[in-house]
């Protein structure tokens, strides 16, 4: 595995290997690996001839009073952990080297953004876009894995992609849970223990969410009440959203009869977690 | 010559080329092929294995009360001059094929157009940088040619590749000139015959401002004044501006020590002329 610290190596790297005829795969992560990091990887590595991924806290894209200084590294753990999942491009860069002037020239989302975490995070998905676009010119990614739990990302990613023709596939990885059906997170290890007893209450209502339109039930405020309803109850987290949107178009819906989301934000002490599940009927 | 309305069909022929390790030199142009046009494909035929061009009079960086609608088009001449000036891929889509969905991220110049046209048509580069993203990740190019005549333009295509990482050369191309001096441009043909005889005041005028400064005038404001009482004696047009600003940051400047761009716009009846110099003290 190369370990890569500059933007020109980097894609020195990644050009010779497309020159080369070589497919690369591409996970862009803010490192902290855990299991949910090892599936992207893993399913890059079997339609892929190269496995690159990035660890980058890109400052863009948290707000002011966001976790950016706080938010959970270890560089030399996510560097072993890399090397045994067989990754061959370890892209680490610093923010200097990623915003080396002031910018000069921005990505503004016009859609999709106003709803869930783009609601309560403005200019968070305008920073994803501005980081993914300068990676993918960087890594040359022919596929690009994304997890599903950031649902609303892969959405705003596909719209990056389709709509500046970025010859570049998106891959949607299924997210990964631990065995109490709690979605990974770098951010759960901020949970306190009370917490973390609770958190697995928040799939049991998505589930519960899912079985209701199983059973016919079309009006999005029903299911949305009963999340909540079920939330509050069960977790001491403050509800930050609870929604019912069309995916991967994001809008509000009166009925549902084509494929929904149903995501949920919640503010433990110190830590926000996000998870949703998508259901066609 | 292959001709191709299909951004499909274009970005896949490019990404064979590219994977056949043959390098792609572009020129985007919006047709209506004059010297200036050809100058791009030579320089372009000189560096690289196969040379592509897009013609395509892009709707996002005109403004509602500019001259979309009557820009001018002649297709068929400009196949004709492509394939004689040995064209290898000329890209010719649709309005449509470029932007089939409502804009859902837009790209947004925040330096480099508050000045020159980027004042007086809002929004301009906004559109060309739109527009040059997607036909790059089209394209693919190595090198990508633009002339001098767009000096802005340039400067902001600058900070377009740099920011965002495009693994492509950006070569500045000369000029191109009637013999009268006159810059060559698509919009000569709306110039009357009167208009015609005086356009060549602009760049007489230019050439003043250059021998001026080569004589160690320092202060811009004489060098602008002199520009704009050369203009408004030796044409009947209507200054739009007239500025002395460094060069590619297109900042205002105290004094003449760095290189410098004197640039002009001017309103003839029918046809927005622009033309500058660049000057290294």
């Amino acid at each position: 595995m190369k370990i890569i610290r500059s933007v020109a190596e980097m894609q020195k790297e990644t050009l010779m290997h497309k020159e080369n005829k070589r497919s690369i795969g591409f996970a862009p992560t803010m490192g902290y690996f855990h299991k949910g990091h090892l599936q992207l990887i893993e399913e890059a590595k079997k339609e892929n001839d190269i496995v690159a991924v990035s660890i980058f806290v890109n400052p863009l894209q948290f707000g002011e009073n966001e976790d950016f200084g706080r938010y959970p590294r270890d560089e030399k753990r996510d560097i072993q952990l890399a090397e045994s999942y067989g990754v061959d491009l370890l892209f680490i860069p610093t923010v200097e080297e990623m915003y080396p002037t002031k910018p000069q020239l921005n990505m503004v989302m016009v859609d999709r953004v106003d709803v869930l975490c783009g609601k309560s995070r403005p200019g968070h998905f305008d920073g994803v876009v501005t980081v993914l676009a300068k990676l993918f010119h960087i890594v040359q990614p022919n596929r690009a894995y994304f997890g599903l739990k950031d649902a609303q990302q892969i959405a705003v990613v596909d719209v990056l992609i389709q709509q500046y023709n970025f010859p570049i596939e998106l891959i949607r990885v299924p997210t990964a849970r631990e065995d109490n059906g709690l979605a990974m997170s770098s951010r759960n290890v901020y949970l306190t223990e009370q917490e973390r007893a609770e958190a697995p209450a928040i799939i049991h209502a998505l589930q519960e969410a899912k079985s209701l339109m199983e059973n016919e039930e079309r009006h999005p405020a029903v299911i949305v009440e009963k999340v909540r309803a079920l939330l509050q109850q069960h977790t001491s987290a403050k509800i930050d959203y609870v929604e019912l949107l069309s995916y991967p178009e994001l809008k509000t819906i009166e009925q549902i009869n084509q494929q929904v989301i149903v995501a949920v934000a919640v503010q433990f002490e110190k830590a926000r977690l996000i998870d949703n599940i998508i259901y066609h009927p």
